[in-house]
């Protein structure tokens, strides 16, 4: 029996409660018997013998859960085996996730998260806290969403040098520029009317000046290259100044304009808008996410997904709970 | 130590062979020492204290292996733990690669192939043999070559229902289709420049007919979707049948052609050329492979690779091993 303490109990948190209850039998085939022993939001919780379904109603009535521990309390007193934290992300102190992962994995309990803060702040001090403690932290989530991509090269790539990887990490950039491409209009027009459909938040500086992108590539950097670095090493540019006619002479030689994170073997790491030309399979559409992988067995490897959402990134967190504890057998 | 012992030494054999070469250290650092013990081809074999440098350079010089034990023999007596199983493939009788896979089953030795032939006549049979024996078989390297697909959809899409997958299963048609659509040319003359280019084989009905695709999709089917179907359970329809003027007309109304392999959920199991929206991830040219995955958390994951190859084969092979011996530890 699997236990499970959820921390963050927001629309990802939620997501994943969600699938654990729509997709139960699927994920019990994998792991065995689960249960979710600990729920805690930002000002309550619930434990003990509690139903996901009635923890998720809670919330959506109440506005918050029915007990007042905190996540500290839970993570030190509480009844589980894992961790998932959902907390929002702070890439610049990587707080409050930073904390709650390093208390779990000093308790030699196993982490998973959706949350890129505490990873870019302190990758590699997480990985050593985790092996120390004969720990495992999954971070499948905080990359690209349901996009196969952080286990993937760990794993089906597993006996080739990556040279580079480049890829389109941010949804909202790419949705903006590519009705730039499409409609030759302003950028200030498109981000309104982003903001308007929900796809860019009140406030886009995290998407449009390419923080989220670079936070991301830093975590890719870090666990595909075996780097140690910050989110200061990157270069990172946003796509705020693109201009229409930008994309018109772009179009009219064949390219598109994309936001293009880069990390390579040499330490290159840098996220720019890009010329791509119009027949390569980054120039995607819409918010997806998208991966080029270079190595030197496997050729180039390139893979599409939905970078973002409620029961996507639920998809990514339990693919981290069946790394841990399935079978890995096939059908 | 991980014991390897290797039968088939033709191109993929020998391609495997130069992987661990080359990559040792990447491949050492996730499986720990590992050794080739035995190799063996149709007629000859190598045994005991051997460099894996030395049998390649002895099988290119002579055509042959030193020794003269047949597979039965190295597979019943040999001291291994694990056999890549890389003959020709049969996806008919399964044979020879059949036999030496449920022998090496049955001994309690892991097996890794590159052979669709025995999962195809075979797959539930092996299945059930493994688990019998708590041993394990890999088969990445039958589906996509280098692509990403059986162990990603296993791994990376655990917690997903699968509900279809749609593919490019075979890059020598795909090839052709490609230059049918670019040139407008018939398909003797694609075929006959394919062949020439070495993309085809001399004799082409197992690409050209759809038999390889299909064999793939019987592989596909059983291990994603759990189902228990043969290569007779599939529909299939090759290319040779496509004209000039069926491209012209697709191509004029915004779609091209393309030889697609789709199985679902409900039991749907098809080789056929289809009309593919040239805007479609799926319109992919020259030898590639491609898969789009409809999940329900996941929403649509696609994926392009090499399909082919001595690097690629081996690339897939490879990463059976780590799945089966790996610590999967992050960098």
């Amino acid at each position: 029996m699997i236990k499970i303490a959820l921390i963050g109990f927001g629309t990802v948190g939620r997501g994943f409660a969600k699938a654990l209850i729509y997709n139960r039998n699927i994920i019990q085939r994998k792991i065995g018997e689960f249960r979710v022993t600990a729920i805690c939001d930002s000002k309550s919780s619930i434990t003990g013998d509690f139903k996901i379904e009635d923890a998720i109603k809670y919330k959506l009535d109440k506005g918050r859960l029915p007990e007042n521990r905190n996540a500290e309390d839970i993570i030190e007193l509480g009844d589980f085996d894992v961790l998932v934290e959902t907390t929002p992300t702070d890439v610049f102190s990587g707080e409050p996730g930073l904390s709650y992962i390093k208390k779990a994995l000093t308790t030699g309990r196993d982490v998973i998260t959706s949350n890129k803060g505490p990873l870019v702040v302190a990758y590699r001090e997480l990985m050593t806290l985790a092996e120390r403690h004969g720990a495992k932290i999954g971070f499948e989530a905080t990359v690209g969403g349901a996009m196969p991509v952080v286990k993937m090269i760990r794993d089906e790539l597993a006996g080739n040098r990556i040279r580079r990887i480049r890829g389109i990490l941010n949804g909202t950039t790419n949705y903006i520029l590519s009705r730039m491409e499409k409609e030759k209009a302003p950028y200030p027009q498109i981000l309104s009317e982003a903001q308007e459909l929900g796809i860019a938040e009140a406030d886009p500086g995290y998407d449009v000046e390419g923080i989220d992108a670079g936070a991301k590539l830093v975590i890719l950097a870090n666990s595909v290259f075996g780097k140690d670095v910050k989110f200061d090493d990157v270069e990172v540019r946003g796509i705020t100044r693109i201009t229409p006619e930008a994309f018109e002479i772009a179009v009219e030689k064949g390219y598109t304009i994309r936001l293009i994170a880069e990390a390579d073997e040499d330490g290159k790491l840098e996220v720019s808008p890009r010329l791509v030309k119009l027949t390569n399979p980054l120039a995607i559409y819409g918010t997806l996410n998208a991966v080029l992988i270079e190595t030197d067995l496997a050729g180039e490897i390139f893979v599409i997904g939905r970078g973002a959402g409620e029961r996507e990134t639920a998809s990514a967190l339990i693919s981290d709970l069946v790394d841990f504890y399935g079978n890995c057998s096939f059908h």
